[in-house]
């Protein structure tokens, strides 16, 4: 089945059963319930890319049956146990920023909206602590917990459109997680409501005994819905030391990432871009001055993307890596290490660009996530994460793959001692309508399978939802008998976000 | 309920149920079970301390009423689902080494011992992995793993006497767990059976999904029992470079380890002595010349014991403090981040020794693990953890609490940026035996209590068992409920480890 079977052509109606249950879930959430087809609509999609094709075709993912928006962990517990009694799937939803059609009702059912879950609660000083809703958007929280001379120092570029929630049923990670860890680092405790309809409430981070936490974040709506999380919190940095470098190769730029862990350093941020990527960044308004390839990268981005078996050569005459550090902390420390990494990225004969192309990569790292769709050019987005020693090798084979279909741009990010992320962006011409779709689920299956052949995991922060779905399960090995047992034990009626992680 | 309830005064025979069950146990294990006086005796204990004055009463703990021997996970799905069937306890055996009553056979019931599991798979070296079975002896292992030119990093004090399974089971630390972490950070999957019969593998260490291994590891036989893992290994380090200090007071000593995390080093071992633990060490034989304070030890470890009220505020007195830190990885980075670390604690005052002290307490670390039932004295050890900004008052309140009773040393180890472990011991005179059992239990209800009061975590890597069984529920506050939830799913009649984690 392809991600394509959950799109339709015209929104169905709700289904008799969810109309008839309208007055027993209108009393679980007291009367907050809307079968709508716009409140349906609205709560169909997510951000998956395919689904801005499918937009253009007249068509929108099956919508649920229904929206709530509870407000109490007992509303919560009512509308999962009424949906196990009615066989209703129950569809967690924060605020819809995923790209892998994670909450796509595919069968239909209660999209659980928990953006009323929207507490911020004091900074605890001695134990760097602050009790959050899972509603709660991360734009608000940083703002909230920066006003008072905190940071959660959680920075997903998703921040403005994503929910606690979301960044923990999807393991988030956000561009100073070389730092500060990934969500599931900065949790100390979770609760919320699981599928059976029992309320939870981890155990704060256990030295000893069972860490239940790291169980159910990851589970993206399978397993549980939360309602609010314990989080660490660290003072605000003092100061902010950044610097770009350009290196003369991505072997070379990853060589350099992988040396500044090795030798203890702990950048805040750690951003390499490929050839293509270097390019690219160096268009988007507001870049530096000192941009070089003027040219490229506006015809990549608008015109010249019919020719991908042109254009993707040029990568072994353009060769030119940034990479963008920063370190934060007080500012002795902060420069002192900005100064180790000079060190090491000259001795391995790097360019330094000094502060300002960081400092210009710090202002507009998320603005391509609000202008990419302007393009006219179609372009998809797949993020794998892969150890060190198997990350050229991955890069290698996804370029190769998808080399004759699309120009490919990689960003290496979300590094540590052990490994890092890549993003890639694979940017094609305009074409048909009707060929998009077949060529975006060509790519995927070409380019996740390469990946993957090269020892990728299939994701390091953007969650697996229906995108991902086969290539995770694939990857558990005998591995899924354990996620089959804890869905059958969590979830027995199997109403909890069906589809998703392949459950 | 006191542990001491566990204990009987002479072995009962094996219950008459177990017994008729001896042919169906047999055919599940290929005849591998025993119910012989000697194996039930042999499997009845472990290493709680509390067992030593057991022995000294002529009282050993409630015995097991029969040991098998599995070879096979098969074999061990069998035992338990005809333990299940008949409702037998089973009580997962490793080498019997815990120090918390944590394989104690509270309501009898089937010993099921994993020596049997004993392979250790080729290492991967490209994924710098091993498979090896839970049965394997931590020593046993390292060694073959250095004979080939890896480490496994993980050197608990037991390593001689423990298995891979104990680790899992307890979230053992190592010696070196500041640079290679716990067990927990070097696992990336783990299999076994659930306490429904059902086999698993979880998947590995996934950036997304669920991560069900941290859900098992820490549980202490009461969801499941493991039969292997895959564990990462890292090259075998090129050097080794120790040095130590002697710092004016416990505060400052403190200080500098937090410092040395805040700076970013990467030491592979932080061992700060208290006061009266820097004496002690000092009069280990084969302890360095330079030793301080040669007379006072030795008193305190054989004669003067009877008087802590007199001896305990010498502490007062005798404030010099021994910080031992050790490097290691490649000579450069290991001598760069010697240098680091020297500079820093000679700005805090500290008192360079070189490295001396440094390799005599490397090479003689367990020593005092075989030699402590000797002394005569009395003897108890207690370790907790805490977040730096509480490992003062923990510390403080612990002597305060244990002053009148037990001369009280303490190690402070296995730190991170976050906080570190406390390792008490408690030194008492030799009482009359029936009041030495009274006197354990109330220096532990009120040392723990003391510790957890002032923001201590009930254990960092000694585990739960019975000990610490009640401390570790009161711990938990609402996550108890997540806790009781999850026993129900894995174990639904209760049958693993009864009693352990309060469970």
């Amino acid at each position: 089945m392809t991600i394509a079977s959950f799109a339709v052509h015209a929104l169905p109606p709700p289904r008799q059963a969810v109309l008839d249950a309208r007055g027993a879930l209108s009393a679980a959430v007291q009367g907050r319930v809307s079968t709508k087809e716009l409140d349906r609509l609205a709560y169909a999609r997510d951000l998956l890319p395919l689904a801005t094709v499918w937009a253009r075709q007249g068509r929108v993912p099956r919508p649920p049956d229904a929206v709530v928006w509870p407000s109490t962990d007992d509303d919560v517990a009512r509308v999962i146990r009424l949906a196990r009694e009615l066989r209703f799937a129950v569809i967690p939803f924060g605020a819809g920023s995923g790209v892998c059609g994670g909450t796509i009702a595919t069968t239909g059912g209660i999209a659980l909206d928990l953006k009323r879950f929207d507490s911020i609660g004091p900074v605890d000083p001695q134990r760097r602590c602050v009790d959050v809703g899972a509603g709660v958007m991360g734009e608000t929280l940083q703002r909230r917990l920066e006003a008072r001379g905190w940071t959660l120092g959680h920075f997903p570029a998703s921040i403005a459109m994503s929910t606690v929630g979301g960044w923990l049923a999807t393991r988030s990670a956000g561009q100073l997680s070389a730092r500060y860890g990934k969500i599931e680092d900065m949790v100390l405790s979770v609760s919320g409501v699981l599928g059976t309809g029992e309320r939870f409430e981890t155990p704060e981070r256990p030295f000893t005994g069972p860490d239940f936490a790291q169980l159910v974040m990851g589970s993206e709506g399978t397993l549980c819905t939360f309602t609010s999380a314990r989080l660490r919190v660290h003072p605000r940095p003092e100061a902010r030391v950044f610097r770009a470098f350009d290196f003369s190769s991505v072997e070379r730029g990853l060589d350099a990432v992988r040396r500044l862990f090795r030798e203890g350093l702990r950048p805040a941020a750690v951003h390499l871009a490929d050839p293509f990527a270097s390019a690219f960044d160096a268009q988007q308004p507001g870049a530096s001055k000192s941009s070089f390839l003027p040219g490229l990268a506006g015809a990549l981005a608008t015109r010249a993307l019919s020719w991908p078996r042109l254009l993707n050569p040029l990568g072994r005459v353009v060769t030119k890596c940034r990479l963008t550090v920063m370190f934060e902390g007080d500012v002795k420390h902060a420069e002192a290490e900005d100064r180790g990494a000079a060190a090491a990225c000259l001795s391995m004969g790097a360019v330094d660009l000094g502060e300002g192309p960081g400092r210009h990569w710090f202002r507009h790292r998320n603005d391509s996530n609000f202008r990419r769709a302007e393009t006219g050019a179609s372009f998809d987005t797949m993020e794998v994460s892969a150890p060190w020693e198997r990350v050229l090798d991955v890069y290698q084979r996804v370029r190769a793959a998808a080399g004759s279909f699309a120009v490919v741009l990689c960003h290496f990010s979300h590094a540590s001692a052990d490994g890092c992320a890549l993003d890639f962006t694979f940017l094609g011409s305009a074409v048909a309508i009707d060929a998009a779709e077949a060529r975006s689920e060509h790519l995927w299956r070409t380019v996740l399978g390469a990946a993957t052949s090269a020892g990728a995991n299939v994701s390091h922060h953007h969650g697996i939802g229906l995108q991902k779905a086969r290539a995770y399960q694939d990857s558990l090995g005998e591995g899924r008998h354990a996620l089959a047992t804890l869905k059958r034990l969590f979830d027995p009626d199997g109403i909890m976000n069906p589809g998703k992680l392949g459950l």
